[in-house]
C-alpha cells in the first residue's frame, strides 16, 4: 500500500521553511491507517516486549491499537499535570524553552522491556526524553518505533545506540 | 469483565474535593482495554457511522483503535496550533479560562454522520464543543460515546438531545 500518498506535505509549518508532514489523510484512510498499524506490529512479531509506551498526544494513535493487536500493556507517556498519581519526570530542552514528559511511578516495571512508539520522528528529542524517562522509571528500551522518519533532520543522533524502525522514511 | 476494578480512584486531583477516575491501569491491562473498546464498538455496530472524531488526548487513546475496528476515518479534533492545514475552530469557556478545539477545513464533508469519542463525560464541556466544532465544519454527529460517564456532574445537560452512550457509570 502507497502509505506516502496518504501523507501530506504542508509547506511553512509550524514555521517559515519547514515541510510539515501531515498524517491526518493517513489516519482519514481506514485500510491505510489499518495497514500502518499491522507494519508497526509485524515488525516486533518476534520481539519480546512486556510494555508499549508512547507520549501524547499523535503517538497514543499508533500504540492504542498496536497495544490491542500486540496485547501489551500501554503506558501513556504525558505532559505535566495529568497524570494523578504520583510521577516521575523528565524535563528536556526544545528550540523554544523546554518540555516535560511524565509517567505513573508505579506504571512500569524493573527491568520490563518496553517498545516506545510515536508517529514522527524529527529531531528526535521527544523520543530520546520519552527512552530517559522509561529508563529512569527501571525500565529497559528495547526499541522506538515510528510510521515516518524525517531522516535528514538526524533524529538518530540523540537515539544512538538504541533500535530504530520507521515505516517511511523522507 | 469488571472493567470497574480496572479503573483507579485518585482523591484531590486535579484539586482538593475532586475523586479523579485513572483510566491508567485499564489501559495497562490488555484483555480490559481490547474489552472496553469492542464493547464500544458493539453498541454502533448497526449505526450508520461515517467517521469517528476524537479530541485530543485520551480521547485518541479510544477513537483510534475503534476507527481500525470499525474500518472508518479518524479525525483528531486537536487544540490549537497543532494542525498545519486550515482549520475550522470553536472556543469554549472552563471553569478557569477557555479552551479551543480545532479541526482541519477540510477534514469533514457535509453531511458526514460523526461518531464523537471521549475517555470520560464529567461537565460535557469538551464534548459539547466537539460536536458544535463537527456541525460547524458541516457533520451531523449521530452519537457521543465514552468509556465513563460521572453521572453526578450531569454533564448530558450540555449534551441535551444527543445520543450519548457510556460503557461505566459513576
Amino acid at each position: 500500500m502507497d502509505l506516502k500518498a496518504r501523507v501530506r506535505d504542508v509547506p511553512d509549518f509550524p514555521k517559515p521553511g519547514i515541510l510539515f508532514k501531515d498524517i491526518m489523510p493517513l489516519l482519514a484512510d481506514p485500510p491505510a491507517f489499518a495497514f500502518a498499524v499491522d507494519a508497526l506490529c509485524a515488525r516486533y512479531t518476534a520481539a519480546d516486549i512486556d510494555v508499549i509506551a508512547a507520549a501524547e498526544a499523535r503517538g497514543f494513535l499508533f500504540a492504542a491499537p498496536m497495544a490491542i493487536q500486540m496485547k501489551k500493556p500501554l503506558i501513556p507517556l504525558r505532559k505535566p499535570g495529568k497524570l494523578p498519581g504520583a510521577t516521575r519526570s523528565f524535563k528536556y530542552d526544545l528550540e523554544y524553552g523546554s518540555a516535560e514528559l511524565h509517567v505513573h511511578a508505579d506504571a512500569i516495571r524493573a527491568g520490563s522491556r518496553v517498545l516506545v512508539v510515536d508517529d514522527v520522528l524529527a529531531t528526535g528529542g521527544t523520543m530520546a526524553a520519552a527512552c530517559q524517562l522509561v529508563e529512569h522509571a527501571g525500565g529497559a528500551v528495547i526499541g522506538c518505533a515510528f510510521l515516518i522518519e524525517l531522516a535528514f533532520l538526524n533524529g538518530r543522533a540523540p537515539l544512538a545506540g538504541r533500535d530504530i524502525f520507521s515505516l517511511l522514511t523522507y
